[in-house]
């Protein structure tokens, strides 16, 4: 198998800048960067990386599910995971679950066989229980979702519960008494996890209603998380007798769905209704009126998920904590 | 190793339920449903598929470039790529070259290594002398960029040249006449590689203005792929002595940023400055004005190329034809 040195004589150059090209380091000559990159190809150079996974001693794969990489929450989770996984030599797997159970526990099979070092699991859909095992086989770390009870994982996630106490209080503030409550909830998944995310988020909205003794109305409950689900959901408050003066969403999607169609049927936003997102997708900011949400610090929770797996890989022993980052609600006009 | 049967034995159902419950079929009873996975994790069941690639026969893993996932473009191209890939119990490798010659050349390897049976690229840094002799390590799939001059790989993409077409005719027609235009680049990449996408979309641009006898300042032409660049060429359109009256962008990231940054600038759209998108994203109906915007048809565009991959490898030739897909104007209020 040709070396760096194979690279380097057939290149004409030194071999420290056949490295400086492997690395993308900036400052070599376009000339040399083009005959590095010629010789490679031509002597069929395999980076070193490349022929460890080839000798089968490791994969540096890790695999990351998601139910829908549409959805700029898990695409901008996934962006950050990656960039520190290339920063140590690690690629990605990415597995879109679609909300299937059968295919999550499909792709939890990668690491009973060995062909990824470990999983992340951004969205979870089959029960703990039938999860859990595979942590015998490597280490698997969750990030945005979770169970009420997890062992044998750490968890990366934000404090769902404060995040709908501040949302929840800062519309009682600005004097909206008639709250809304949309969950979120895949309507294709099978939804046999019991999330702890929805629950912690709800009870974040119900303590802070009792607390302010304003009621909630079961007709003011709502399910959806697409843009589309966002303008049913705004046709069914139209038809409410008595109508919520504010909704608090489980995502900016849903939110700027209400809020095109609230346009259509000339309901003022925030005059009629106060509508409020959450994950401060780059949409929220570009919408009209400019979305108020709970900010996700996707890039921080990637980041912090990719380094605890590789933390995890490193050692004999499981980390299990969990880590709450800050999710601030960003106030702007649609409150 | 565990089989179906021994499943369907500790599970207590037939043979039949455990095979609908892994191939994911509707009507079967959550009981048995949760019985069946129960066993597969006790007993170790791993399926078929998975088996296969323990053997080593095949990976059935075919790896997707694109230069950023938290692109709406890639993310609902690459989602197109895996409902198709899975249909056929293929898995998907993530691979984000962020514009990086070296990480695209690195992913790449994954072919000569027969990591993955085959490669599909929505983007390309290197020259295509430098990817085309990868070919000969099984097959290479391009969807959405392309090269002048590329042989042995199938291409899937749209008519760039004719879209530009229509996007500056319509301007024409509309009553514009001083057109600038905003051209695609990523100023992360090293731009090794000469983008046939690009040329086309601006040849497009160039001979439309011509045939109208109307004016192609070299003031009025912008580079730019992101929100934060919109917002950058709005202030610069602001400087301008002569200022355009309309911009053709190469994405509508870009142009919701123009549209942003104008609001602030106290620009009306589309009465002082008209703005064309490009892509269709979901956000380009929210955004207010809605924004004109030629529509990519990434879902047909993700699953030609996948289903294009899916035949190049069940075949001993390579296809080599391209694929133009329509990509229709859609005429909303930015214009």
């Amino acid at each position: 198998m040709p070396t760096i040195k194979d690279v380097a004589l057939h290149a004409g150059v030194s071999r420290s800048t056949v490295s400086r090209v492997m690395n993308n380091h900036p400052y070599v000559d376009e000339e040399k960067r083009r005959a590095v990159r010629v010789a490679m190809t031509e002597l069929g150079y395999i980076p070193n990386s490349s022929a460890q996974r080839l000798r089968g001693t490791e994969t540096r794969t890790i695999a990351v599910l998601v139910s829908r990489i549409v959805n700029p929450f898990f695409s901008a989770i996934v962006d950050a995971m990656d960039e520190i996984a290339a920063a140590h030599s690690y690629r990605l797997i990415l597995c879109n679950t679609r909300g299937s159970a059968s295919q999550e526990l499909h792709f939890l099979q990668l690491l009973r066989t060995k062909q990824v070092d470990g999983i992340i699991l951004a969205s979870i859909v089959n029960e703990w229980a039938i999860i859990s095992p595979f942590t015998e086989y490597g280490p698997i770390v969750l990030c945005n979702e979770y169970p009420s009870h997890a062992e044998g994982v750490a968890i990366i996630t934000i404090d769902q519960k404060q995040a709908m106490v501040d949302a929840t209080t800062h519309l009682i503030e600005k004097g909206y008494k008639r709250i809304a409550y949309c969950n979120v909830h895949d309507e294709r998944s099978q939804t046999l996890f019991d999330s702890a995310l929805a629950t912690d988020r709800y009870s974040g909205y119900v303590e802070t209603m009792k607390k302010a003794e304003l009621p909630i109305e079961s007709s003011w409950r709502f399910i959806g998380h697409s843009v589309e689900d966002g303008k049913r959901i705004l046709n069914e408050i139209m038809k409410c007798d008595d109508r919520p003066d504010a909704i608090l969403t489980g995502s900016d999607e849903i939110a700027s769905g209400l809020i095109a169609e609230a346009k259509k049927n000339n309901l003022r936003i925030p005059m009629d209704l106060a509508v409020v997102g959450f994950d401060n997708q780059p949409s929220a900011s570009l919408l009209e009126p400019q979305l108020t949400t709970v900010h996700q610090p996707t890039l921080e929770m990637g980041k912090a998920a990719m380094l605890q797996m590789l933390a995890d890989l490193k050692s004999d022993s499981r980390s299990n904590g969990t880590q709450l980052l800050d999710a601030p609600l960003l106030i702007r006009k649609s409150t």
